[in-house]
């Protein structure tokens, strides 16, 4: 059954996407030993559609998933719409309610679970700030998606 | 306007929700010498009643919020109730569909920017577990929500 | 086509739920002068099937729709619904996420449009507060429902 | 306690938006005399950005709220949200879905409760009409949002 | 009261999205002898605006509705979104979340209760794909919606 | 890539779920030849969480998934929620809006897509009546709901 390992792979998105240069120096080491690969970016906009198509690039770009297998895409992006749910909070729209964002994302991909056969699963983290479209008009705003892969 | 200072009332809460018990030893002093003020708790249910009442409680008890002041209880309401957005992604709702939470909650109130007139903000982070109602079967689930006190 | 009557079944039905006894007092003999047919009540609960099912109790009882018809009652339900979309503002609940209202109601049925083709329209009109489950930790809420009939 | 004053602040936004311009002649002196600050504007389109935009802008040229404190327009971006959800009932869209409003809005501020620690609170509410982008095929529609600010 | 005949007008709608050539050949005559009216089309697009309005316009020129009629236009655009609704699933959206659809759609008008009093209903019915806006990288989608006209 | 096989999942669900006795006959023999495994069974509640349970008890029992495996729960569980989208077209509520489901569900099981490294896909069909809890005040509704798994 599905117990999990020490550290989730969902605390572990969290933690590269609220990290600082000197706390990411850290944590990258230690992302390397464990069996998780993952990418970071960054990605800002009013527009929903370049948000999800940022985070969708840097995966795909970085292999964390298969680009030509629909199975890898279906899982990547439904973890990212749930993360961008915790973003936006009600209404998944940034222009047509007039703000915009500008969010650090990682996606971390590996086996979460003790038991094997839980087999592997996707975590999408988005951490920035929100608000009008104008600087200084904003607060944070973060999100987790997690999905089975 | 409203430039935040240098570490955000919400990257604050979010930490304190993840923190291991090790990273809350280090955590704990840093918040001290801050001038935030916070709680920190535990709560689980497959009632989000009893998960709004809990950290509702928490922030009354540890007066981070006046529990006589409606204009501070509907600032942290609100703040609480988009947090929950990011925990359920879509569904604002657990045991109706089948779903238990278990989570961390901290709640963070001070001023998170450096221009004094933007007065009091308050920040909830969530961050556990959710999933069926039997143990194992669940995945880590996140929420911010943050608003003006 | 739907072009609208001076006075529409909306504005009406909001005035309905909006007046004091005073302003109802010449507000009742104004309606009589319409086509337009209405009932007026009270409702409060942390419930929300409590709320529906008093609206909708009401609407019977005054003969404002034929509770064996499902066409009619199928045109009031959306209408409550909308409005109650008003006054919970993005999750239709209350007690799941602590909070309870009290509300006045207000159903008018009738022909809003000149072209008498367009036939009847119900609306439903809610005002009243909402908050949490604590006196006076409340504030003011409202909406309206508009549906054929 | 949020005990509040005779005359709510919703319900001064709503008989705003809903009057006929000989029943804003009387409004307008009533107004004079609480301790409100209001102003009232239409705004139609199909593109709920302008809508939103139109608000803000109003209030931020009629000095009812600061436009270089974030802490106020937060409290009137959220105040909009809400009444807009009221507009909508259901999707947060216009366009997208193929419909249009023509709305006058009402944007008041002030202190509705008699406890002077409640502080200032704001009501956003909209009348007008929602529908297909043809004049004529469209019904009613209403929303009222408060927000402490 | 509401008692169906037989065969239900949304379980028609359904059939008729769900038909190959061959299935069609066979459903169309059966529709011959029923009192329904309906017709099918196709539509796709990243725009939803774009589906919407060819599931309104298809209606029209079909003469299943009469378009100058508000109260016609009204109940099939609600039983549109609510089909849209079972394609969407969460958010009604699809161009903004970065998806597009590829869909089949049917209306059918008449009256699928033996009480003549329950009058005419209208059923939209939606089957097709959705995914990512790369052919292949999309599953099956479905929606009906019905509303009284 | 996720070119689907002549036959799609969803499809085969709904078909399942539309069939009357003697479609059914026909569609079992017809299942038999695919590689799809499947059931079907029946449900009815005011309370969502009995509709929710029904599906994943009925899944579990027949072999469709394995219940210890928590990554195949996860798959069905959002395959359910997205079916029940359609269903409930808004609100994923039943009894706290007042209205009651009575549907029959099929669960399907297999590989849609012609290459094989796109694995195994989960399909939840719906189809029933939905209304008010008296018996005739109800309509048709239908919900799809599909998943890698």
């Amino acid at each position: 059954m599905g117990k999990q390992t020490e550290i989730g792979i969902g605390k572990k998105a969290l933690q590269l996407v609220l990290a600082s240069s000197d706390e990411l120096s850290e944590l990258k080491p230690q992302m390397e030993k464990t069996s998780y690969t993952y990418c970071l970016g960054k990605t800002g906009s009013m527009d929903l559609q370049k948000v999800v198509s940022a985070i969708e690039t840097a995966a795909k770009r970085n292999g964390i998933i298969k680009e030509n297998l629909y199975r890898e895409m279906h899982a990547l992006y439904h973890a990212i719409l749930e993360a961008v749910q915790g973003v936006t909070r009600g209404q998944v729209q940034l222009g047509d309610v007039m703000r915009t964002v500008g969010l650090r994302f990682a996606v971390v991909r590996g086996q979460p679970y003790e038991d094997r056969e839980e087999g592997e699963w996707i975590a999408v983290a988005l951490y920035g700030t929100i608000g009008a479209p104008i600087r200084g008009l904003e607060h944070e705003t973060a999100g987790l998606g997690i999905n089975h892969i």
